[in-house]
């Protein structure tokens, strides 16, 4: 075991593979994580059973490894307001610009090849996934 | 998403690759699990962090989908009480029978061309090592 | 053996990484499987014998892990009237829309990335082939 | 689809490369294929559910295309009547040897590198896991 | 060994790989049949010496598996008067439509997703090459 | 093509693989090449079919790039006078010395390390097997 | 070693894949061979050292095996005399075609996917690289 | 250990590989060196830790086995004085022309096929990537 | 790039897989790390030229990440005092027990399955080679 | 092109994964380099030609990268004067301890797992295998 606070091997080395603008993309437990997401991507598996590993917990997992300069939600309907997009804002800097995509603009997104690692979470609630773009340390 | 309670892939496949005496490893945040492990042994990463996910989350997990016909537990000092053991005997059946060995014969049943998956969790406690041997289903 | 209906490894496996919109297509005896779908597509053989395993049991037993959205079938001829059709939406909920394409726009289909798994049964019953699109699991 | 009775891509393949004292093991749904198997078999997954296919089924393909010189079935209990051991001898010519090991003999013989191809059946019935040696074709 | 016509391992899983609408080539021993065939074909190779195995036996071989719906040759001088034209016409049925293309329109369709099958011949004569397209079987 | 007698790829590079005192195993149509030979061996499939093609032409054609210093063949029953012994003969110098051995002696030979090359043809006739030992080209 | 003039494994095999109009590139020291050749071409490293093996030597081999059709040279400036095209010139028959491409058309010509094999010579001599273009065998 | 400069196995290897006009980037410790370069390009990672190995560093090993032609920097802000630069320009010949691109065609540049080798330094200095045009040696 | 103080992608990963009672060597530019060394080991190689990257340089950076449990040196001549010996004692904690052995025995510990990751540096001091056995994390 | 007097992209990396105490083979045309090598060491084909490239002049090439420690030969008749026993001993140093080694010996020393490297020569001369020894670069 080693002393970071993430110490999934695959995990650590994916992300020690991201550099600035590098994309990650956090998926929920519905989400077609091969079939929308960069065939050149690394997924790791982390969706145990629905509800574990929650999306949220591991963002705080990644958050002790890399920074993180933009954010991509998807639009999600007019009369639904999920409670997920304010967890998330409140583990990111007030630096960190948040935009939001329609469902294929999403997936498109989620297709290019400046996305290097998929995490396919165990999250349950609805609209979860979430793009990050990864900012430089200085 | 499947409708199992797992639904992480190559857990799920692996599982259905264990049949009457194949033997499975649970490994805590410390072990080696690959050099303490058969060669052949499929390695599934489930240790995001310490403490996530912990064994007995993933024996819950486990058990849904196969039964377990015996188990192997290591050694502990005389003056170690490892309350883990009785969460792992809470969840298997009465009739399982559990024995316990010293360290360097559990490794070499890891080692066991017997033991075809070892799952590393993110569990902190010692001694949480656990071998299971799968039982058949009627 | 795993305790789901469903204990092919592989089948579910790959049945674990089709998520929301994924699209499955089971094959008849006759189709060609390897050319008429996505090259990225995971192709599972239950085709031992023509008749054997037919598809309409493959339908049953996706049934038991995943939901499904809608599902496309192949135009036939004016004076064919396929059974296997009535088969299929008996299989399905009411809610699951049908629709039917041309050969080569059923082929395009069956060649998009959004395909990824093909089970190669081996039904003999002509213009059996279907394509499923996952649903979410809610 | 070609005109033989087996149109199972890789499993017309692998009876082609067995020959003359070749092993096969057709094993049941509980069977540890994996690990009670030479290493260097080639395994076939045709066990889409517990039930189908069945060990039978199987062996019927297999007969069109290939001879039996001798079969290795495993000790049941002395209570125990096995029903699929008569469908198994109805099914092979009276000239086919037939001997019985007891669990771990048997284990033993499908670990060795005579044996080139396992299926994994669907077969539920107890004890029905069986060895074949292939015979010449004259 | 095997009980069918065709026993060589790669090329019967090959050929049951095949259904309604592939093509397969025999090249004679000149063709380039790396650089002019589809990057994703299976490429057999039965050329052991020039004249040995002729295209016309791999032929005969091939029609006891596959059904053949239509076949494209070469384009040849105006006075050139192939042969085997003629004796690949004999092999097939009456129904089966013959073409011809210039050689560079013979490539393209050699290099096309269509085609999963290269048989490298040892044929000697010229413009021996043929695509064949596989029919269902009924 | 190339110029050389052989023209098969896979099987003129495993030749030049070949030097002094390399093994080399043409098998009947009935030899068991995987599990009878030795694990590091490249098997070369020239069994499009039973009888073609014939050990005795394949002979023919390795003669022109090695040279052979002894053989190997198996023993027969006192009664069975194999034609093809005196074939292979033929086909020697006279310096080539010819050895036989039991048919689990020959087994064993054929799984030596110092196998390199197996060729599966399609000779029907029994007790066709032969094993070459490479000899120096001066 | 076989009795072909070349013994070059890997090499005589590439040899034996190209037929007729399958392109070769013999490349000086100097040439950038893999990011000014065909993704598919394999190449072959003949550089021990500068000097060693020439592009002529290599020629010399290759003569012994295929036969040329034509023959691409790369464009010198104005006032440099190339002495190793004369080389080249005398090596190939009168009826073999040369023509000399500017260098990024050449580059463009190497990359063509009709370029099956890159020979990575250690020839020292400036413009020295040569495409050439395979004839058949008759 | 070899006597040259560079030690290290797969750098030396892949500095062999570049030729006259192969592109070659050292990367500092931010950039996004797999989602920002060709695809094709072998990337060597010498970046223990921020810091160490730094650019220039591996620049000098680089220049005693290979020549440099032209050399990219990206560009700043305007008022941002990079003082590796000058460091560059200071290990490189007189002869060497620099030229400056924006981000992103500096990014795209770095994708280009003519990139072979990305070398993963752990220069912590801003604005340090630089790709280098290899020259030929005389 | 991640926080940690490792950023070396694969380097970071392998440590994440050593666990209790692992073993790891750091060799000098000397040592044959390829064959005297576990043949399950991942070889990271850092030796950029001699002298760089230095062992305790290395060592340095293992112990921001790694406990260390006991170390292994290599005996010395008796006149020989190498003063390395003492720069790595002041890194590891009092607590970690060092022992040394002859070189052929210092090979064979290397060798052992138990040795998971090897790190060529680039250390020209001679005597250098050092084998960890990791610590568990409490 | 590199600057070292070895060019040859895999030659020069297997060089730098030797160190000391690492056996290289250079073997003679007709030796069976394959099986008489260790199954873990790179085999490097510069073996054109019968006479191209000799044992002597890679020799010479790899003195340039290289220290030997020792050479191994093999035993000749004892009529026999092999002229390439005194061109050896010519660019070793005086230090270099010869041995001589009966054939079998021989081939056991080229399999033994302390050889990582094989270079397959076109040297004609009998006799002319050589095992060498790498010695430390101080």
């Amino acid at each position: 075991m080693i002393k970071s606070k993430i110490i999934h091997p695959e995990l650590i080395s994916t992300l020690a593979k991201c550099g600035h603008k590098t994309k990650i993309l956090i998926a929920d437990s519905n989400y077609s994580f091969v079939t929308n997401s960069s065939p050149n991507a690394i997924i790791i598996y982390l969706n145990l059973s629905p509800g574990m590993i929650n999306a949220t917990d591991i963002l705080d997992a990644l958050l002790t490894e890399i920074n993180v300069e933009s954010a991509i939600l998807m639009d999600t309907p007019a009369d639904f307001n999920p409670e997920i997009y304010q967890e998330y804002k409140d583990r990111l800097s007030l630096e960190v610009e948040f935009t939001s995509l329609e469902r294929y603009a999403f997936y498109n997104t989620a297709k290019s090849d400046d996305l290097l690692l998929v995490i396919a979470s165990g999250e349950k609630r609805r609209f979860a996934n979430i793009i990050l773009t990864v900012g430089a340390i200085k």
